[in-house]
């Protein structure tokens, strides 16, 4: 195992984090390793913002449900699905530019989170922990008005980054028998118990703190109810109409 | 620069590919590499099927509009959204299950890329080269039926992996000051413009063989057709249905 795929390895959210900024310095070679990411067609359908300002960061935590991290820690970044970028451009040279389809909701969505996961690996490799911020999904209007995205921009979530503050464990994936399969789709349920059993045992002797849990178990909440049921129109006002 | 970073910042797709396979230890290692990413709410939401069959290969390089390195890399695999094992796992522990809210397409679509960006990441640091397959969207009934998908299961993209038999330059990116933004978005057409001539430059002399276009030209053909029109409908029949 190479030093890289140990890092890569050794992730866990940070959500702890030590009182000390992330230079500009950083976060920019940061970025740029993010967007060394391959894009779709080269479109670069990324716009990440850098909220410094206090009140927003204060604003977006509880916006993502009270997640106080992120207003504590180093740098808080919104990676956003940037679709205004790229039409514009192909506008200005003439193009007659349809937009809307459900394919460019995908393109932009899957960039953004290649270009993202480029910059938690930057990160990690220079000693800052990360968390992600999917949360910021609980009130996307609210997001948009305090960051003036427009329209053809969405904030797909948001990243913590910093020095970490903490130790956490790292959490167990499922079996890789599970998640790699050949030349066809097969069913993963002896794996998915398998998993049960180390999960509970996880949840029992974990740093955080016990719980009585499963992985199938701790699921419920993702599922039992209609998860962000303002997504839908939330993106179709924004031009993302899944056309 | 860490060595890291700078493996990040050194990725281009790599389309010619050594008669040499991947094995199956170094490729179970990535895929475990590729699941360490974060996953929303822990749902690890991706299924990879390994492609090997040779007929299946060349069935998906042609869906994928004859990219024959699809049936000539050391290996192929197909990123799959899996929303199937996760919503079956917590009806199992007798949660009532709502499915196909555009939340799910969201989080399955970004834990997938997630997931592959880390495989990525980790094969080239085993001096692997990769190349994403989003042509697989050409056609992703008959790609889903090949593979056997069910119900609530979507290939995203695919990759090619393999060793590099070629040595392409690295493709410039947008200048960082026009994907980072502080506080609010603002306007980076003057950013775009000298990317622009960037692109102009690098299409004249690049080792692929020259080209006079820019990056905004380069842009029309995503935009002035309804881009894979198939693919609303395809992903509602698969059970995301953007509720």
């Amino acid at each position: 195992m190479n030093p890289t795929i140990e890092l890569l390895k050794s992730h866990r959210s940070i959500r702890k984090f030590a009182d000390r900024p992330v230079s500009r310095e950083l976060l920019e070679e940061l970025i740029r390793a993010g967007q060394a990411a391959a894009t779709s067609s080269h479109v670069q359908a990324c716009s990440v913002i850098h909220v410094k300002n206090p009140e927003k960061r204060a604003a977006i935590a509880d916006y993502a449900g009270g997640q106080g991290y992120v207003a504590s820690c180093g740098a808080f970044l919104v990676f956003c699905a940037d679709m205004k970028r790229p039409t514009e451009a192909a506008e200005r040279t003439g193009a007659r530019v349809v937009r809307g389809m459900t394919e460019h909701l995908l393109v932009a969505t899957v960039d953004t989170a290649l270009m993202a996961q480029n910059v938690a690996v930057a990160a990690e490799s220079e000693g800052l922990g990360i968390c992600y911020i999917g949360g910021i999904r609980n009130d996307p209007r609210a997001v948009s008005d305090l960051l003036e995205l427009p329209q053809h921009v969405y904030p797909v979530f948001g990243m913590c980054l910093g020095y970490p503050a903490h130790d956490p464990d790292v959490k167990p994936r499922l079996p890789v028998e599970a998640i790699l399969k050949e030349d066809r789709y097969t069913d993963d349920r002896e794996w998915v118990e398998a998993f049960d059993d180390t999960m509970h045992a996880y949840y029992r002797s974990r740093k955080g703190g016990p719980k009585d849990s499963t992985w199938s178990q701790n699921l419920t909440p993702l599922f039992d109810t209609k998860l962000r049921p303002h997504m839908r129109e939330f993106l179709i006002e924004r031009g993302f109409e899944m056309k």
